[in-house]
């Protein structure tokens, strides 16, 4: 039995990791790989600490830390969950495959995946011109010209966060003229820049290039006919999935699936459930905010174990 | 009139310049040195990404970081804020010395300070065998002899920490057997671990050493005669004190004079005034907590500002 299963491999997992080993918990920790999303950033200028690291280098630093703790901690690298099962005396079934692994607590750092487009050259030119964190990569397309895809709240903020580097911004929004979800305030920001230029009642259909990008290629709503913009930069920004079917039967879940949880400790609806980064209902998905929370999370869970011992 | 003024200079303060700046918020940052309070560690094994770094290490990284944005942010570091008012319109002041800066939000990031014993040797030895955060340091005193002074929650709970490693735990309590505070299951811990002595009724008095500490003198609370007790370790563990006075006028703090904070998106009582690490309510004092909070703190001025043009 283990006093803590924590199901994940980015920042978030790596931290509860190496926090639950140096305070001897009886800790196991599965994850497909170690890094999480941003392993596929070229450059990362926020990551607290470092001017500028690769997601590569990020994930290498992450695994090391992580493995310097491995007297403490067994490591299922590679290894991905299936299913977690909540036991009638709450304690915790954690299905691998055919193994089972019990727990105590289980602390959920499965991150999310950003919603794609689907659309030919999107996933080929990840990195290379194709962007989905405006927060992260804007500052990379000074002078540019790129293109927004998705006309909700997070298309807008990306938007906002690009005029400021972008030479020229378009933003591809399905929505006809007059429909742009998001704050009134951003969408006004929006209308009074000679930046941007709104493409409406469109959907993004390829993205173009040869080493990076050099265009993206869109469809009106209602017709066949490709049209193409010349642009260096594509933010995907269409919205982002949970990663939480998990433990989605017995841990609640907000409308669109994220883990609710409480800001304060990141507790779950479920005792001995904690949560925290993008599988959460944070209303960030930033690395080092997912990396404070998983500590709070597994600091949660430790008190939670000295009170049900 | 700056759009934000940050203050501080530990990881907290420094996160929140990093991502002020990559937003391109107007801001300043007042800080007298840039690190934050374990500037002074030996070794730091919890900053998540580095096996082990040196407090000083850390901080030199920390300034990198910082300045790599500087064409973005003015730094005014060696620079305290002695004051921050409050004007009628929402707006305010920043003191520092005989200068006033405006701003629209603050971002208070100014830590805590651990309350300390006030006893010969405590300072000289502080990173050589004196520690103030054990869930930090206990590591570190691996089969070596420690004492704790401190017989409320956090000395409870850093004795906890310290019977996984060390050899032998002393725990120094003003108050007498049967008196010490923290929750019933910590206490039985400790009252069923045979590395655990407890000196109740008794107030340290000294430390003493060479090159690192060797030892511990105290006094019962009713006698002037000293005793001492042969440590290699010294945890000073009797609360932090939050350094809150700069806002405490006008912003809502708690009985200890933390910084009350919506715990979803770091606001404060006072519109436009948001805090982070700990300096705050929050219940956990690591230093990649106040990064990832000091960083919702920025993002929520950022929200703030959108709305409040």
């Amino acid at each position: 039995m283990y006093e803590t299963i924590i199901i994940g491999g980015g920042p978030a997992a790596v931290a509860a990791g190496v926090y639950a080993a140096r305070k001897q918990i009886k800790t196991a920790l599965f994850a497909s790989q170690i890094g999480g999303q941003s392993v596929v950033s070229d450059g990362i200028e926020n990551w607290i600490g470092e001017e500028v690291i690769s997601g590569p280098d990020l994930a290498i630093k992450l695994k090391k830390h992580l493995e310097s703790q491995k007297d403490n901690i067994d490591l299922h690298i590679g290894e991905n969950v299936d299913k977690v099962n909540k036991k009638e005396d709450g304690t915790f079934e954690v299905v691998v495959g055919e193994d089972i692994y019990e727990t105590k607590t289980v602390l959920v750092c499965s991150g999310g995946r950003h919603r794609r487009l689907g659309v030919p050259g999107e996933s080929d030119f990840e990195g290379r011109g194709v962007a989905f964190c405006a927060t992260c990569d804007a500052p990379f397309f000074k002078d540019k010209d790129v293109a927004v895809v998705g006309g909700g709240n997070s298309g807008l903020e990306a938007v906002v966060d690009l005029i400021k580097y972008a030479n020229k911004v378009y933003l591809i929004a399905r929505k006809p003229d007059g429909g742009l979800r998001g704050d009134p305030v951003t969408q006004a920001e929006i209308m009074n820049s000679d930046k941007v230029e709104i493409i409406y009642e469109s959907n993004a259909s390829a993205v173009v290039g040869e080493a990076m990008v050099t265009g993206l290629k869109y469809k009106k709503n209602d017709s066949d006919e490709e049209h193409e913009i010349a642009v260096q930069g594509v933010f995907v920004e269409i919205g982002s999935v949970p990663n939480s079917e998990i433990v989605g039967e017995f841990v609640d879940t907000d409308d669109w699936s994220n883990i609710k949880v409480n800001f304060e400790n990141q507790e779950t609806s479920c005792p001995g459930v904690f949560a925290a980064g993008d599988v959460t209902n944070s209303a960030y998905r930033q690395n080092n905010i997912a990396v404070g929370d998983a500590i709070k999370a597994l600091l949660s869970a430790h008190e939670y174990l000295k009170k049900n011992q």
